[in-house]
């Protein structure tokens, strides 16, 4: 039986974590979870897989659930959500929550030797140096929960890194995929938030959009796989059938594949190295999809992709500048407050702004990011 | 430094081989080789990489090859063959004969503790039960070398065979791919021999055409895979890009992809579990590619491939009759003496006339074979 610990268990990774786990109640529990603001979600999670500690964002919500729920300890903020990261009887931390206030429980996390499965990209986007250091201190394993990290990861068992010829992320495109960028000056957010292939939260489906997620997912690659920029491609692939690639030195290429399902990621992530059945998700049927597409992606449709790889390869605090803008500038637009292709201008406006501080430790990376949202909102 | 004995070298995987040993002379060197009549290749071979042991087919062409190179020790014949293959120098052995002439090698190099490199398909085919059965007695890895199940291979690096859900072999259809079954009426040899994607063997290439030769290797896979066929598919992949996939039980599917070489997976069965760059390969290039495509296979219009699966599942004998009937079906079409369709019809009719054992031993195999053989040899 592994016990977890899962940040973020109301949002749409955490949800689907709870179904894995539910698919397997012999084989997981949960032991200690972190919720938002969704008090009806957290007390029916609470009832359901029973965990010893819950931590919410608010002190009243705390309070309520004290006393609906006395055996459970029940706490708030961000010092309950470091408990919660750090749940003593946890075995396995399921980092879900979205952006980088991820960063410090992982941190935490690792100190305190948990596996890490890490569906939080932020946090290696905005501090990978630092997170990496702390696994490898600690002997830590940080497993993906991306699809596209988990796929790579998939191909490498039983390889050798220094077989690796380059990595290729495929890319579903996004909502305005078969866009042009003149089209993309007029979109609404419902229009963004409509995502072809995959079942997921507000802030991942527009940063999907704008291929941002594809950006902070190449520096997630970076940290996850030891490796240069330049070993790492990606290409469109409309179908998001194959998850991703690894190409080997002998020019043999190793693919993941199947549904579009989340939870094929996730459950991999808590098997490792072994595997369980998962019925409920769909079996890959290519003769269903008939075929598989690959296009070149266009960096100067999907600007975002260029200024990530820009952010990576310049390392230090741009990719925390390039991470924290985005988060605001998303924000701000899924609040109504910029158009669509401001997005874009604000990241860029942002890294322009920056002046980069190379291998910054945790409170530079913490202060770099809170001027780059600054700088944001002081332009809206 | 590995050891190498070859048997057919010559041959087209044969002449592969000696290409991936030629491009790393540092890495592996070839102890003992066996030929056929091509006794001007052969001198070559000789001159080249200065073998220990060889062995050709006939008594003259030894004698003759004896007053050119008297520091090499010249054979002949099956004993040749055989000495060829358990060469005590040699650390693996790569079978690239053709046919069921493969078998006693094997088991002969198996007994001695070689590794096998295996790419002659009709051992496990004809005796699959006697070749797995001898492998696991003296601890020896058998090692695939057909493009299909390197893949599978490759793909199950890492993995357990206990969450295998299936394996799906793709096959590319052959030259006939694109022709209904009355079109094949009256196809000529020349024809037969154009093969759209690999470039094989006379043999190889008529097996393609009739998809015998994914017959062949979904019995292949049966064994070295230990599967029943239930779990093994066959899908029409047109591209022969997917070489081949196992998909697992919670519906994650591993592929393995390249731009079709078989310096690919010859290499990788001489470098297991490591890797080496093959710069002469062509590397895969999915933007140029474009689409892939996957369609069902049809099974009237593929005759032998249904012939395959039955035979396969009948067990004992009968795979031995399949296999016999049909070396000397398409041996025979090559000879202009029978048409197309006719090697279906008489592989059907061999099946038909036998009369199965179960667990046959290595005698009644041999016999077995040869009856078949003459069955056919009957009807010409």
């Amino acid at each position: 039986m592994k016990k977890l610990s899962l940040l973020g268990a109301t949002g749409s990774i955490g949800q689907q974590t709870l179904d894995v786990i539910q698919q397997h109640r012999e084989e997981f529990s949960l032991a200690a979870f972190s919720a938002g603001r969704n008090i009806e979600e957290t007390r029916k999670i609470i009832l359901n897989f029973q965990p010893e500690l819950v931590s919410v964002e608010r002190r009243e919500d705390a309070e309520k659930l004290k006393a609906e729920f006395p055996a459970v300890t029940i706490l708030y903020g961000e010092e309950g959500l470091m408990e919660a990261a750090v749940f003593q009887s946890a075995e396995i931390l399921v980092n879900a929550v979205v952006g980088s206030v991820g960063l410090n429980p992982t941190l935490q996390a690792i100190e305190a030797g948990k596996t890490i499965a890490i569906a939080n990209k932020e946090t290696l986007v905005t501090a990978g140096h630092l997170v990496m250091a702390a696994a490898q201190r600690h002997n830590v394993a940080l497993l993906p929960v991306d699809s596209e990290h988990s796929a790579i990861f998939q191909c490498l068992q039983g390889e050798k890194e220094k077989n690796i010829e380059r990595l290729v992320l495929t890319a579903s495109g996004g909502s305005f995929r078969d866009r042009t960028r003149e089209d993309l000056q007029h979109v609404t957010v419902q229009e963004a938030l409509n995502h072809p292939n995959w079942s997921m939260g507000a802030k991942i489906t527009i940063d999907s959009a704008t291929m941002m997620n594809k950006g902070l997912e190449v520096i997630e690659a970076h940290w996850l796989f030891h490796l240069p920029y330049e070993q790492i491609d990606v290409i469109l692939h409309r179908e998001s059938i194959i998850h991703s690639m690894v190409e080997f030195q002998d020019s043999s290429v190793i693919a993941q594949l199947g549904t579009p399902d989340m939870r094929v990621p996730i459950q991999y992530a808590l098997t490792y190295p072994d595997r369980l059945p998962l019925p409920a998700a769909q079996r890959l049927n290519l003769l269903e999809v008939g075929q598989l597409h690959f296009q070149p992606v266009d960096r100067e449709r999907f600007r975002m992709l260029a200024l990530a790889y820009q952010a990576g390869k310049a390392g230090g605090t741009v990719p925390t500048v390039l991470n924290a803008a985005n988060e605001a500038a998303v924000a701000a637009f899924l609040d109504g407050k910029i158009t669509f292709l401001q997005i874009d201008e604000m990241v860029e406006r942002a890294l322009e702004k920056h002046q980069p501080l190379s291998n910054p430790d945790l409170e530079t990376i913490q202060q770099t990011d809170k001027e780059a949202r600054n700088f944001v909102h002081s332009l809206l």
